[in-house]
């Protein structure tokens, strides 16, 4: 395969993650080599946690998998962009459905996104 | 204004840009302070190039310039995502509307994107 530019950031390149079927943005997240290969193995969305240190199954915890549908990578082979389709409809560990949940509004962020789940009830 | 994290990642933060009417993903670029105040500012998306270390109003040269209709910020204020109307009808410096205009299959990347304009032409 052509290769994807992981050295360009220190290792890491940011992933799109994208619904399939709205086209919404949910998220962004980083990957290392190792979470792309397992991300093409599995056909599970995995990432590289940079909080953690850690390779990062999404949904692991709270089962919210993303079941890749699509990955296409950019220009520079240096960001990559998933389709997912996103089990337990919210991507965000805040319980709403996008982590882009707040508009800018003038000097404000103002929340426009919908909260699926409580956090409470699902991270326990 | 509640701020942006510009520190996690030594000062750039990735701005996901999609077209503010298909939903598309057309590409991901990069901001520091400077050029996230100039994108409110003026309206048109200016990023930090990470290539000639400069600040970056796209379409500057191309003509292709983006017009800022919506920002969203995401959950951990370390990313944003812009939705733009994309003059010119392409993002891409290669000429294709999206950066995103590769699909991976495989172990190949086979090129699914449409291309819009000559690059030699644009650039001249």
């Amino acid at each position: 395969m052509t290769a994807l530019d992981f050295e360009k950031c220190g290792g890491l390149i940011p992933a799109v993650v994208q619904d399939f079927e709205t086209g919404e943005v949910l998220m962004l997240a980083y990957m290392n080599e190792k979470a792309w290969q397992e991300t093409l193995r599995t056909g599970k969305a995995t990432y590289w946690s940079r909080s953690r240190n850690e390779l990062w199954v999404k949904g692991n915890t709270s089962g919210h998998v993303q079941l890749v549908k699509e990955i296409c990578v950019d220009c520079d082979g240096d960001t990559v962009l998933l389709k997912v389709e996103q089990l337990g409809g919210a991507a965000c560990h805040t319980g709403y459905r996008s982590c882009f949940f707040r508009k800018v509004e003038g000097e404000a962020f103002r929340i426009v996104g919908k909260k699926v789940f409580d956090p409470k009830e699902v991270y326990k």
